[in-house]
């Protein structure tokens, strides 16, 4: 297979009609037997019905199923979004002779509007039916999470354990809260090697601050984001030793990685994919703010669109990030370049720096301060005309 | 005159050679006599020369003037750049006969270049020959401290105290850190009313708090943010009353707010006002922090760009700004329009809603909280592709 599968999982994706583009808009991920799960959700105060439930079934060992849809968010819907959300559980656990409560439930598309539960039931349907181990499967369920994605992300990871190999392979979707009307980006992980709940939870917690909460498209955060880590224990050893348990949890790290990269990739309208490294902080709340501060200021996010090297916005930004330090003590390099070193202005090539941010994709921002040792790698996208006509077009 | 001049103060406004475009780059205010005055400054960490230097000598009570160029921020210069800024006081001090310390100085432009001196010496003898108490003395000066405004920013306000009638006059510049490699808010409001030192800063640090605390276009705080209240004792009662102390902070308190909202009205690429009222809040933090996550999502604001009345947007915004909130108890209101009430949605005519957006420049959004009585009011524009074609400029 071009993504391989972990063991023990099979998936579908379907149309059911909640997008009237024809296009898949329903998931279904399934495990053969109960599985750990974890869940990292939306700090968001106004979050999805799914949300609530997912983070009170969640951590867990006995998960059976996740189902997905897209085109409506199933938030801001008050008692009948609840009602709707348990009913899509209730639909999918009877299909696989599971309780509710061993199914997730996901959902993304539009804010306010109650789900087209007479759809959704068909799609349930057609899923379970359709629930395969290919890579059409695969791909398929990739799909049919998506909302204004330009193409489905996925990707995997093969982990040699002491007591035998085991796979990670995710699914993502969105790009921060990007969309016409849209919301969320959701996330899954599976994998076929043994975890307990809470170990599933540490690994998925601390892959998740370092991938999916340093990306930033829009700083607008969403009332349906999710990342779900199911481990079905289909392959590789029983116990995991501590060195295997490092081990996987790295490789969750990278795929977490890869694919929360792959959303700014796919950012409205984006033209550069930004990487910021912010090094030398007291601690790392204290980078993480700074750089999440650069990468929201619509300033920077311009200039980058420009081709600007347009150092003085990056450094202010970094200043009103209400993180202390000192500013004589600064050094920014933007494509390896040195523009500013210690607090003070350097001599440098503008138009070539120039010209190395418009011949590419890729953009890289070097902060150092002298503050202590903590760093942060951060991505996000470049602000172009392009999202604000694509999110200011009136669609209802 | 337009707008009445407070007594005791002499203005002008000049072409010194900062700016290639020929446009008026040196402000000079001189006080007949010595000044109470205060200043309320940018919290960024990496602030101008100017700020440092003004921030040391307010609150006084005897300033003898304010001189401000634009074309250049003075920020990001280090050592070389405090030498500059000390260097236009000691100029526009000798000019004036004055000590340095008695001269507050704003620059606003370009970050991280150094001041071109002789041009400023130049623009420093033009303002000192050009001072004048005349309508175009006013305007000149408003006009010298713009950078990429479209227009000058002037409001003024009359004021029967007890024991005379007094005048409040300010002048703003700015739109945030809107322009292309431009920073800065600049203000400098103007009473012949009597203060000692201690309450002028009262009066304007309250009044600030209200007005330009209350404004955003791009959230990106800039290093030169100042404003300045000089007060000269030159009419009205000597010694104010409690009462007359009231009155008085109240028109500051107006002007500042009438200046304030200037701002995002004249912000780049914008085609909507947006106000925004948060009430029912615990406190006005709480209040404060939910108005300006709002203002600052670019996803309401290129809502508002395209007329789509999308209230899950703007509570969504709500619940991520950190500030804890009953979600089943907001109402949202659009242009006077009830979109949401008690946490779930509401019909309302969509098309009409779009149609009051698009047909007028001002928008209103009222969120109504339930949490306790603290109101705030603020202002911004919306986010529109023009804006993003001015940012993306590469123009250096």
């Amino acid at each position: 297979m071009a993504y391989p599968l972990p063991q023990g999982f099979r998936l579908a994706g379907v149309h059911c009609g909640i997008k009237n583009s024809g296009k898949l808009d329903l998931s279904l991920v399934a495990s053969d037997a109960p599985a750990a799960a974890a869940g990292v959700y939306t700090q968001n105060l106004v979050f999805a019905a799914p949300v609530g439930w997912d983070r009170k079934l969640t951590p867990s060992e006995r998960v059976r199923a996740i189902v997905i849809n897209s085109g409506n968010a199933n938030a801001c819907t008050g008692a009948q979004g609840d009602r709707d959300c348990a009913e899509m559980a209730r639909l999918v656990g009877k299909a696989l002779g599971a309780d509710p409560e061993q199914v997730l439930v996901l959902s993304t598309g539009v804010i306010g509007r109650f789900l087209p539960m007479e759809r959704i039931a068909t799609g349930i349907a057609a899923a379970t039916q359709a629930l395969a181990r290919t890579d059409d499967a695969l791909v398929q369920a990739a799909t049919g999470m998506l909302t204004t994605d330009t193409r489905h992300k996925l990707a995997s990871c093969a982990v040699p354990l002491a007591g035998g190999e085991v796979t990670v392979t995710g699914m993502v979707k969105g790009a921060a809260m990007i969309g016409p009307n849209m919301a969320t980006m959701l996330g899954v992980i599976l994998t076929d090697a043994a975890l307990d709940a809470g170990t599933a939870q540490e690994i998925l917690s601390a892959a998740v601050a370092d991938s999916f909460n340093c990306i930033s498209v829009d700083g607008h955060m969403s009332t349906n984001d999710t990342v779900l880590l199911l481990a079905s224990g289909a392959a590789g050893p029983r116990q995991l030793s501590a060195a295997d348990r490092a081990q996987l949890a790295a490789a969750v790290r990278e795929v977490a990685i890869e694919l929360a990269q792959a959303i700014p990739a796919d950012g409205e309208g984006a033209t550069h994919l930004v990487t910021i490294d912010v090094r030398g902080c007291r601690d790392r709340a204290a980078a993480h703010l700074i750089a999440k501060t650069v990468a929201e200021s619509p300033l920077v996010k311009t200039a980058i669109a420009g081709g600007d090297p347009n150092w003085g916005r990056i450094v202010s930004a970094a200043g009103y990030s209400g993180v202390p330090f000192h500013p004589g003590r600064v050094t920014l390099r933007v494509n390896h370049v040195l523009l500013y070193a210690q607090g003070a202005p350097v001599e440098f090539d503008a138009a070539a720096v120039s010209r190395s941010i418009r011949d590419n994709r890729d953009t890289f921002v070097e902060l150092q301060f002298d503050e202590g040792d903590a760093d942060v790698r951060f991505w996000t996208t470049d602000l172009t005309a392009e999202y604000v006509r694509l999110n200011a077009d009136y669609t209802t």
